[in-house]
């Protein structure tokens, strides 16, 4: 077996040209052309749609192993691996992480509850097994450097999950009590929740959907950012996701108006405001 | 064309479940079991390696716009879309960037450098059209909800770039001197560099091998975080790397002493204990 073997060429034909189109269309609903190389690892990708709704079905056995070695298997910066990640199915558990969780219900339902952590708690081990005390990690971009090791990790298992027919959702709220999170945990000093991940199978009759995101000339910049046309860009792309919440009965919103009120003050935070005081709490100084 | 189908299942057989079989070797290099759930997608994703030698040769067309579209399939936080990424291929302009990148020869020689950026300028820009002044984003959590969200998108590029028969690697040294960086992609205000990634196929006289990361019960832990066997793991790990570092004929050193050295002192962090300061003149206030 020769591990330096590549893929097979990308082959585009039949019905596959035409989930490719339908895939491109859906996510940008805009002239996009939907041409370009394919394979089955893109088509996994590019049909990611937010689950939740799950059946009560458990996964079957050796799958969180499995996407614990996706996880694994992501890049992380000086191979320092600053990330963790709990795996939760007591239905105890789950229902008071979910009040911790903005009380989303499908925290509850989902047969697993990942929660990604932040986790410079193995570094502080081996410091303190070398009498060492480590004065890097106080700073800002350490805790930079495990959010961005956490959501790596997670995102492989998110593509893994998808690719074996199950859901997944984000839970962001987690962050709205770090520390109730870290107590309910038993997460020791220098680890902390950064996101949820509820997985399951989806409910076949609530059938999540594509959403339509900015253009790609939105969020792609050759050679340099290229602010000026950038109203227009978003001017544009209103319309698109009030078509998309119409299809989907949901309260018709222009992006430009939920993306700001979602950031406007304080008390659209909902308490993360205070998420600096709440990670000094947790071990990180964040100087 | 029914978007809701579920992939084919898993199957294993033949030269499949010995390629599974040395991938999850090569990761741990323990005694974890190879057997799970398995497709072209996990074997994509397992098979990562970091590439830090690259053929001059170009990406087929349409490969960038398909590694962004995998990028914007990705989860992003409440809809927000609080990344970009700058495509640069200009042959001076990676060279300068390769400079600010601690000199790291593979960001000249790659051909496509991508930068991933943290981007509130879209919101900001939002804002200004509907009157409001956001003091929301004023606060540390809105910026990590930038990095998450850049990071997921970077990630699904990188397994799409991985399933073209592509290689990468993330290059963290883009935050070595931010405002620098920002200077040379012409980026607005409240926008920032994360992270770089050269992508391009790798050059074969020179491959990447697969390496080893700590022990699955060093990262999964079950309904509760299990802090008590954690030094033993640790400790358990470092003759692993060290193997791997033999046969890579690099310096062995084990992963306790590689990882305390990187975050020891101010010093270790090679001008990245001024991230508030940078992330401050940048747009970000991180309150």
């Amino acid at each position: 077996m020769n591990l330096v073997d590549q893929p097979d060429p990308p082959k585009v034909a039949g019905g596959e040209a035409e989930r490719q189109t339908e895939l491109i269309r859906l996510r940008y609903r805009d002239d996009m052309a939907a041409d370009g190389p394919w394979n089955e690892v893109i088509a996994t990708i590019l049909s990611h749609r937010s689950v939740r709704a799950f059946l009560p079905t458990k996964l079957p056995a050796g799958t969180l192993e499995r996407l614990v070695a996706a996880a694994s298997a992501a890049s992380t910066s000086s191979n320092l691996q600053t990330w963790s990640v709990v795996a939760i199915e007591d239905q105890a558990r789950k229902d008071r992480l979910a009040i911790l969780g903005a009380e989303q219900k499908f925290i509850s339902q989902c047969p697993l509850f990942l929660v990604w952590c932040v986790d410079h708690s193995r570094l502080h081990l081996a410091g303190a097994e070398r009498q060492m005390t480590l004065g890097g990690l106080d700073y800002l971009e350490p805790f930079m450097v495990g959010v961005v090791d956490a959501a790596l990790a997670a995102q492989n298992a998110a593509i893994a999950a998808e690719s074996l027919g199950l859901g997944f959702v984000y839970i962001g709220a987690m962050r709205n009590r770090p520390e109730d999170v870290a107590a309910e945990l038993g997460l020791p000093s220098g680890v902390m929740g950064l996101f949820g991940m509820c997985v399951g199978y989806a409910d076949p009759t609530r059938p999540a959907d594509i959403k339509v995101r900015l253009p790609q000339n939105a969020v792609l910049h050759r050679e340099q950012y290229h602010a000026d046309s950038m109203p227009e860009v978003i001017a544009a792309y209103d319309p698109r996701l009030v078509e998309f919440q119409r299809e989907q009965a949901m309260r018709e919103t222009p992006w430009t108006k939920l993306a700001t009120e979602r950031v406007k003050d304080i008390e659209a935070l909902r308490g993360r405001d205070r998420m600096r005081q709440a990670l000094n709490n947790l071990g990180f100084p964040i100087r």
